[in-house]
């Protein structure tokens, strides 16, 4: 990522005051100086990141289906977990491909990094395209409850349209899946 | 947005604290019942939602570049903004077009509806694609300091590569306008 700042945009943090520290996310609330010099709250959510991955297997797409607690139902998306600290996410996302799925890729290529929400979080989801798939045995987390199924480009349109698959990194997925059956390459 | 759930997979809310009530967000931690019965905790940052719009003058797609302190820089976006309280989708995006970038558009088209980050927050932003734009002043709130610029589909994968365009809904809208050049309709 580049670090390129518009300086006469720049906002200046004069004090941090930490809200909470849990064990995905953490709270806090920065007062910052604007760039007209009145100041302000800005509030802030901090996360070690995520990683996510468009896995292609026989034209089809791995997705999971999960309950999700903020929506208060379970929602299909493309496999995806968070960074443990410290990891790379190359190392990160063959990882939770096997853990979630049981599939192991034999390449795997980046596609986009994104924040999910700059607005008020630092989480950073790291998209890769999975190639050359070989099934296996998931190995989920304890707390960890989801069912895995293999989905056509029209049945995750049709997903999409009927409000079962609805976040952010699942339908960039799908659009970056439909781009290259187009012989196009997402974001270039 | 369809009310799928599965049930085997479902976990139940025991109780709910709540952490923080800000002005943008509001932090819980809920405890949960797993489907294998036990207990586990589940932190929610809750977020009244979000509209943004893909707005394409003159073959040029107009973005924003603002300041963001979760990331400690600044970002070019799409233009959005949040929804006021009680406020349609549909309403809030031509405000938010206006009031950013002083465009106003004759026709709204809802692209997708989307979760940022449907792991701990219930944040939701409907991307729209405006059409027919026309030019007048901005009118910026108080608090706010952005500079509007137009660019080209091939100046935008620039700016992806160099990560200065890099939050979920603006790739999600690069890969859209990208279809549409192509004559595809995203995710259908």
């Amino acid at each position: 990522m580049a670090e390129h700042t518009n300086k006469q945009l720049d906002e200046i943090t004069l004090s941090t005051e930490s809200i909470y520290k849990g064990k995905i996310i953490s709270v806090q609330v920065d007062t910052v100086k604007l760039p007209n010099g009145d100041e302000s709250k800005r509030e802030v959510v901090r996360h070690s990141g995520a990683v996510a991955v468009l896995a292609i297997h026989n034209d089809r797409m791995i997705v999971v289906e999960q309950f999700r607690q903020p929506l208060g139902r379970t929602q299909v998306e493309i496999p995806a977990g968070k960074l443990d600290p410290g990891e790379k996410p190359e190392d990160a996302i063959n990882r939770e491909l096997k853990e979630e799925t049981g599939y192991t890729a034999k390449s795997m290529k980046l596609l986009f990094s994104f924040y999910t929400s700059p607005g008020f979080a630092d989480e950073i989801i790291h998209l890769y395209l999975a190639d050359e798939l070989t099934a296996g045995d998931a190995e989920l987390d304890e707390d960890e409850f989801l069912e895995v199924t293999e989905i056509t480009l029209e049945e995750a349109f049709a997903q999409i349209r009927e409000g079962r698959m609805s976040d952010a990194k699942t339908i960039m997925a799908v659009q970056a899946w439909q781009l290259l059956k187009l012989g196009a390459q997402p974001g270039q």
